[in-house]
């Protein structure tokens, strides 16, 4: 490989020669060979090109940087948008916490690059220095948290919350769909009374209307952003009123409703936000792992299981057992709220970490709050398109075990007593007869009160 | 010991013959010798007495209960609020994952004692059915739920967010006390720009308005009462219209907004209401994790530690040691952030396995619940009380660290370029030498062009 | 309530008249109102008794404390390890995170009890000093962790793993009984071939063995104690060899493999043994839950359930649904799993927490850590007697869904091949029929063939 | 894109023309767009190809496949293992829980590459069967967990362990050359007693032997394979002794000590072993995060914090403050086990989750285990190579720092008592004065004795 010599403050790196990044990449490169290469999530990468397009917007109204400046930065930062520098950022998470040499690889891509763009040679001096201009008014410490809150955001919203409503909204249609199919309740995965099935979607529904309210009512601090707090929080190399327009840029940028911090101290120093959206995530996690743990087991079978309803039958389930289908769809999505749990775990433990003006942790907070909110969107959509959508009920079976319950003799302790109907439960029970035929048996009632007490549609 | 015979229906059970419970509370005491004895926290206790009497209340409004038995079962739900009964409620944690015999063993007593309160001796049959009675319109499955979030709510209005709001006013206090003590920032546990003492305090003070707005928002979800859902979710064996009426009488006699909850289904299913609230609490911990550390790390020396700030002495700090003191209250306070952190991974598990109509990990959601708001509530009062309230500036150290600070070449950025300075820093670090020494030896600038760029007090 | 004054380094306190406590011990009560008082286990109370005496007799050994120094701290341990100085230990966990107060506390409580017992009165200046005598030799940093490492083994060995090998035992001997009934397995809860009944309790006994097998492996690390190491490690202020003598009398004591730590740096400064120790116990947790959650599933109905297996009927289950009997003991068992992996997240966390020469997380890992053996064992112990003991096979509804099951076909896999063997089987699901029947139907075997291959007793 | 009609037992589906792969690796494809694509680990395949290659070997031995078979599917596990097939598995983990998906896309793979290279056209019927042939004598039930076990016990051995040794080598180096030098200890973060800096290094070494220990213990357990079990651990359709044979091939081919499972049932139905070695590798993260902790918290500075080591200097730290430095490998390596934590969390709860005979919770397991794995080695020579390597003490700080230290008194414990030993103290720290000069002034020892008696030298 050719090689080309850049240099830092630490002195001279040789970088390979057909790449734009520069002398500190190159460093961490080297000196972080920790997981596999690029693990940076590109999110990460876009969400600094809109906010450095944003800063030298900001700086250049506020007179500190010329508008030439201005317009060969923010175009290299459009061309990162487009992709066309995909491969440019190869650094990793397991870096420095601060999220530094992420920053530095995209100063220094974007300076380099736009010497290019201007006719210049890869390995000369460009006009547009990866410190005092592409990072003018900003510190690493102000753009990574600015650049996690970006990507953040935009992934929830964009993504995560629009992928939860589309399963709730199918569970909705489903919920209407079996409203009056009555089925026997379970509880302690006993046999309880009954309730519909659209019933018990209904509660499904109503876990998931709840995890997206979660979750926004998280979206205000996630909206703060940092930038403008360079190093330490106290904006030290920033030209007045600059925190608010770069947020109003930003906010023009990606359509969302970004704003300056309040305390820059706060946003440099903790993570708080992330862990609170991610703890909304979490949230949701944890509904979408009952819905999908009980969808399974309600679908188990066919002969031997619960079977009162049918799931899509999407692949062979088997490479032994001929003929056999499974849950497959349930089970991605278990394994994803399983791995949304272990998420939670390090971000909280990271989110403790901060010391004095700032917390180091920020790389690692940002890789397992993207993950999370990316398998949580795409678990729900490929959980709605190939489970969901496709959930029929199995009235007959529904129906011969809601028939021979022995729960619906509940109804019956308004009328006799809790102490009688538990008698003619457990009668029936042992014998391994109907409830109707030992209520009558033991003189507690009727036939036809029976009959009359006892409808299980009366009881949803 | 003296017993005496209750039966349920299972059959006969001798119970101690002074104690009000009867046999399935006895039962329970058989079966679960699981930890200590009485290990559901008496805030359930106290809020199943609540819903008891809002229960019978309502009952006797929809015309299901004589008035009479309402006042008998209301009286002794005042007797349990005031404490006269403690002692009666001996049942464990790790009993039935439904609670149902903490209900029944509520049920039992309010039935025994209602009767001795008539007149009535122990052992007789009361006047009052546990199950037909004093739990009617009720089942033990929407009760329980019930009962978590009378108690969860209660404890984080009432203590966790008050005591919370203490510290954050100490901490805003000491913010503008400390507000033109200029200071070394650190980052990365390093040497950086500096900023205020006072600012560094904002941060703290942020993150727990932060937190308490975090946990706001999660009410709405807590204020909804399952109540009315009885077995599972359907409201069967109540009147019409029983389940506002009873989550109104709740709010009026705890003052509180609680509302009947929209879904029954989801509100017997799940308890995500209560992994949403306690993630709230989680975060809290998170921020008050950093802010202890934060603090301890500022106190430590005397000699040998940072020594910016000094906190309370307040215990021998050393059984060998002779004259140590130390940061006894953080590490209070982190012992119990670290245990919130844990009771969130259970909690957040125990969510995730409801199944079908029921959650049945509820009591051991209750209690970590109950711990962590308790504990959180305690240890900010004790931080507040016995540390954060003496916290005092040690002024000459703080002034000392400054003035021999490299990283206030930070401001020379602006003027000589970010390369510049970092050759002036680099070389004061290498000679032991000061700034501007170097500065002026390597002809940057002047000495009075130092004078006039780096002043420390323009850098916050 | 009357006091009397005691005195520390920091001058006077007000102590409650009666209590053999002093003045650190009150300042510990006063400053640290977090959660319920006394919370800090007995079991470490009982170590600390033991181990001060342990260090009595190697100080006495070794020619640093008068033999009528030692016996009279040795009589007072001896009192507190039969229980009569209970009440005398009032501290929380909630306190100093090297437990130094409880440390403290014993000292006191040993030096004033000691006085009394010699004649004296409550208040005088003591022969044994607090400092000098009882804590000779000592730190509060080396006796908490060694006081921890007693109290935790102890419990592991004499209480955990005897629980879960008498569960282990009985479900070996459910195994051996069930070895020939032949049911249907289920995978992906889905009916797949079939295997003896006994063959799937043998899995959980194997589950049980590992999980033994891993608690024991850890115990050679807890076995090592503090002791010795004093304030940072270096046992300053120890006789020579005092550290092994010491370790030999809590041996002895103990009766248990105690040794003195190889190097007392890290047993101060980390507690990876409690750690390791305590990852074991969780695996124990995620092997209980398994079996646990099985075990319910399999029980499940009574007659819309999975019902292969009959548990013992307990307790009523439910206080609105008449006859209902519910698998309580799996779900305080499953309760109980939840809490110790959230307690492993607690430990976990703390364990990385230590800073320099201490980890100042004693008390919460201590706490922690019992909670969760004490809980292992009680709901093995209560698992066992009340569940495990009494579990009896369904057989005619096992014998049910073997028959009728479709998975049987993968007997025909090496017949016919896997493809033909499929078409059998989803023929027969398709039309609601036996495999037999389309086997025939398709051409693909004869029914003597069928007869032949398909026998269930053989594919186990 | 051409493609080309492939079938299964569920019908036709159309795969790209060029791959190997076959239906019902599409159909996952297809169905499971949730995260990146081929997120199986790597490890994860290459383990497949092994066993298939031992598969077939048994399979031949034991005159179930032709040695012309055997030949042709053991050549094509060869060429995957010298990735000439890297890009043909394209699955993720987010499948079915099984991990059937990824069994079938090696038996597809090898199937059509067989047939390719013997003379074959892709699309045609291969010689080779996917099922009949390649999958014989086993089912995804135990190829999946064989794979793991393999995968996981490769990775630790060769690459954790080995990484984790070399730490400790270079931090037992700099404990032996540091083993002169006196400094001042900190308990609580406050001053303490001295130590040597080569004691402080000794307990980062004990540390890291515990840990190695430790996940050695935990070996046997993940040696022990499935393989045989097939279904539902019956072993059905296997032949007679096939299971020990395959692992004795598996031992072979990897050169570690793998066995087969005593118990097949549990090594379908749990994943224990992958549970019980990750709690291990969790217990590393605790040592490692302490150690890497407390090495920047020593070498924090470089004029503001504690600045007894230097760690090198191996990028610019700052892009906006010149000539800072940082510890960043420390930063990276603290990440890696905020990562471990929250991976054991996953693997835990997916470990809790399996249910009658399988465990679908595979995947998502095998994914943080091997990640855990990875990154702890990658991170463990990353920061041996970058940082711990060039630690070198700062004498001359560290003297200074001990020789003001106030906690030296503690010497005097044995000679005048704690008390009086506390009363210098704290004279001192009150008037900013030495030890020694308040000791004569209060009249407690002679400046000579103080000579004697105080030695740092002495107290380690």
């Amino acid at each position: 490989m050719n090689y080309r010599t850049e240099h830092d403050t630490m002195g001279e790196v040789q970088v390979p020669a057909d790449q734009f990044w520069g002398a500190q990449t190159e460093r961490s490169r080297n000196n972080f060979k920790i997981g596999p290469e690029a693990s940076m999530p590109h999110e990460i990468i876009e969400a600094f090109a809109i906010l450095k397009k944003a800063a030298v917007f900001a700086n250049a109204d506020l007179g500190v940087l010329p508008s030439v400046k201005r317009d060969m930065i923010a175009k290299v930062c459009e061309e990162i948008l487009q992709g066309k520098l995909n491969g440019q950022f190869p650094l990793v998470i397991w870096q420095t916490g601060s999220g530094t040499q992420s920053n530095m690889n995209m100063n220094e891509v974007i300076s380099n690059k736009a010497h290019v763009n201007n006719g210049g040679k890869l390995g000369e001096k460009s006009e547009i220095h990866p410190n005092d201009d592409v990072n003018k008014s900003q510190s690493s410490n102000d753009t990574f948290p600015t650049a996690m809150h970006i990507a953040a955001y935009k992934k929830v919203v964009e993504h995560t919350i629009p992928a939860v409503e589309k399963l709730r909204d199918t569970l909705h249609e489903k919920s209407r769909k079996f409203q009056n199919i009555v089925k026997i309740g379970r509880t302690h995965l006993m046999d309880a009374t009954p309730l519909t099935l659209g019933q018990e979607f209904s509660g499904y529904v109503a876990q998931l209307n709840f995890s997206v309210k979660a979750i926004k009512n998280t979206l205000p601090h996630l909206s703060e952003l940092a930038l403008g707090g360079t190093a330490v929080g106290t904006g030290l190399n920033t030209p007045k009123g600059y925190d608010m327009k770069v947020a109003e840029y930003i906010a023009k940028f990606t359509g969302l409703p970004f704003v300056t911090a309040q305390n820059k101290f706060e946003a440099l120093a903790a993570h708080d936000a992330i862990v609170e959206t991610h703890g909304a995530l979490k949230q949701l996690a944890v509904s979408l792992y009952k819905i999908a743990q009980d969808i399974r087991l309600l679908a188990s079978g066919p002969r031997s299981g619960i079977g009162e309803i049918f799931i899509p039958e999407n692949e062979p389930g088997s490479s032994i057992m001929p003929g056999k289908v499974n849950p497959t769809q349930n089970e991605a999505l278990t394994m994803v709220c399983a791995q949304v749990l272990g998420n939670d775990t390090t971000i909280s433990f990271a989110g403790t970490q901060g010391n004095y003006e700032l917390n180091v942790f920020k790389p690692v907070m940002a890789y397992n709050f993207l993950q999370s909110a990316q398998l949580l969107g795409d678990a729900c959509i490929s959980f709605n398109d190939h489970c969901a959508i496709g959930i029929e009920a199995n009235e007959p079976r529904i129906k011969e075990l809601v028939d021979q319950s022995l729960m619906l003799v509940t109804a019956l302790n308004t009328h006799i007593g809790y102490e009688n109907a538990a008698k003619i439960a457990k009668t029936a029970h042992k014998n391994g007869t109907t409830l109707k035929e030992e209520a009558v048996k033991l003189g507690l009632l009727t036939a036809e009160q029976f009959d009359e007490w006892v409808k299980p549609e009366d009881m949803v």
